[in-house]
């Protein structure tokens, strides 16, 4: 741990955390999404934030969500890194346990022997269940390894495997563009020889069941991952914390640091405040995630992402009465409508607490936010400052 | 030593350092103390200073002097870590040397067996100077160690051992709240057994001389340190240099990095300006330390800290006047009267030279700087800055 653990104090103010999923965005006609937006709630708080903007991962470049999250929960996200196999699992609203082995799966077109079409014409959802279903009836066990397929959207899925001596250095089952063959996965380090065997036997069955398909009736296997050994955030901060988020994604990534996560299930921004209202004396730390505005960014659809963004400002008010002592509104990394995708541009920051320093900048966005006193800095140094904010780190020497 | 060091020259300009401590603060009715202070003098320049925002340990963390003011001078504060007895000697203006070791003392009560105030009522300074005496005057020495003790405020004191073969690496003998016995201190290493037994025989003799006092019968003793291995400033950066400071805290941390102190000592910021003024021919680096700001921001007292800075404003015209070619004008790290207490927030800095860029900003305050050119960094960078605008640094690479 670093010398700044043992400043931690287990007391001090209550911390939320909100992301709103891709945030920041690049201008059409000179305004961003944000700046666009009609923000009357936020724009009455604004002049008492510390401004700044911060960098998700490294200059240049663009983080997915897992890397994007870790970094604004303080971890260091090219030190903890996540499997794409553990994401794709947590994007199904799989449970994942240490030791077990998951990876990412596409149902593929072969012929002759040759992967014609990575992503089987994208095959339909329907289909892809049904496909799924097949394979869990027909593909059980492999040398003890217990094997399960779970469906996600068009030609995705996952694959776990279960049992002793599973290692995920092995080389993906993937010719990576149409026109080879599926590779044989290889073994990186000696220890992955046993899984490396039991997955190209793996793949050998699927096929099998899939002969008569006529388009998916392939696979490729990518990103074989196991659980991270991450230290958990109450222990790595003294402090108790709940993530609410309505997508198996964001809620898998605040489990996988430790987050509790709410009992029932969200199924949207509405009742995640809810949740958020009644279990506010129960946690110190509240990492709350906004969905609709990355979803709008990704669709390049601008004007959607600003009313997304009017919508979340609808709700800021409330926020604002429940009383926190730090609150903190960023997001996890950009998605200019533009770009039509995630970017590697920084995150417009605002933290809002008696204990701030008031910048005085009249509204909340990408370029108030870069005259902010908090300059341009790296997120995974976010948490060091809310908790700072919170009163919840001693003096450092004398 | 760094990249840089081969890159010093020997000569270039004259720098002063001018630190104003705890300057940074939060709003009070939307203005800190130096945005609500009338500063016409160091106004008169601002437009044509380099402005930013310095970070003195790491973002969010609170900083004691000693890593506030080793950041300043270019030392990274976490690598050159200086033990509290070190700090409290040199605060109570004790000269201490290589080997030996120091630690901070607290009188305290016991009652049979149990310490059940660890500040013994905090007794008059008096009293202190009289247990001082007698414990001086009765134990000498332990095993070869001599042993000598300093009255510091109240119940404050500091032991000093010095001898052969002294270990700062034991634990304290405090048990950090009333109503648990002291701590028999352990070594943690080796080398220091010897030191620990020292040490815990040392407290039975304190012990068996204040048997009779009503309150100050017992004592702590924590924060056991030695001289740490600090590189001379001098060779650090080819600069001759001098420490101005009226408290002995501050002239102690610049002795410590091997600056030169004045022999006459000042009472006041007056006189540690004329000692700046006769000495300027002497030295090409300054450090110039001014308390009040600081003392106010602890006192919570908003306006008095308007008023020392107003007060250091009236001195700063003679200051310019005095031919300095680069003059930084900043803060170890934030006092907010509203935290009464030193905070995380970055320190406003300004550089004044013909060599700096200008960044035109009406004042010097926390807001205007955080718009000037030199953005927001850690303080332990700035001396590279110094040096850069003193022309002393040649060109890296061809």
């Amino acid at each position: 741990m670093s010398f700044w653990h043992e400043l931690l104090k287990s007391e001090g103010g209550k911390i939320l955390l909100v992301v709103l999923d891709g945030l920041g965005g690049i201008e059409i006609d000179g305004k961003t999404a944000l700046e666009k937006a009609y923000t009357p709630n936020m724009d009455k708080v604004a002049p008492f934030a510390s401004m700044g903007l911060t960098i998700p991962v490294e200059y240049g470049i663009t983080p997915g969500s897992g890397p994007a999250h870790l970094a604004l929960f303080g971890y260091d996200p090219l030190e903890y890194n996540i499997g794409r196999g553990i994401l794709e699992a947590l994007g199904i609203g799989l449970n994942i346990a240490k030791g077990e082995l998951v990876a990412r799966g596409n149902f593929a077109t072969q012929q002759e022997g040759i992967i014609i079409d990575r992503r089987a014409g994208r095959i339909s959802t329907e289909l892809n269940r049904e496909l799924i279903e097949k394979l869990n009836s027909h593909i059980e066990n492999i040398e003890g390894i217990d094997i399960s397929f779970y469906s996600g959207i068009e030609h995705r899925f996952v694959v776990k495997l279960v049992g002793d001596g599973l290692n995920p250095n092995i080389t993906d089952a993937d010719p990576q563009k149409p026109g080879y063959p599926l590779p044989t996965v290889k073994p990186l380090t000696k220890e992955a020889g046993k899984t490396a065997r039991i997955v190209n036997h793996l793949i050998l069955m699927i096929e099998e069941v899939l002969r008569k398909e006529d388009r998916a009736n392939s696979v490729l296997l990518r990103g074989f991952s196991t659980y991270p050994d991450i230290p958990t955030f109450s222990n790595r901060y003294k402090i108790s914390s709940m993530g609410i988020a309505a997508y198996p994604m964001y809620i898998g990534l605040a489990s996988l640091v430790g987050m509790d996560i709410p009992s029932l299930k969200c199924k949207n921004f509405k009742e995640e405040l809810n949740v958020l209202k009644n279990e506010i004396d129960n946690y110190d730390f509240f990492f709350l995630h906004y969905k609709y505005t990355d979803k709008a960014g990704e669709d390049g659809d601008f004007e959607k992402k600003v009313k997304h963004i009017e919508a979340f400002d609808m709700t800021f008010s409330d926020i604002l009465d429940m009383g926190f002592d730090v609150i903190a509104v960023t997001g996890d990394h950009s998605t200019p409508a533009f770009l039509k995708g995630h970017s590697f541009h920084p995150n417009p920051l605002m933290i809002l607490s008696k204990n701030a320093r008031e910048d005085g900048l009249k509204r909340f966005s990408e370029k108030n936010a870069r005259y902010g006193s908090l300059g341009v800095f790296y997120a995974k140094k976010l948490m060091l400052l809310l908790l700072g904010h919170a009163l919840r780190l001693k003096k450092y020497g004398a």
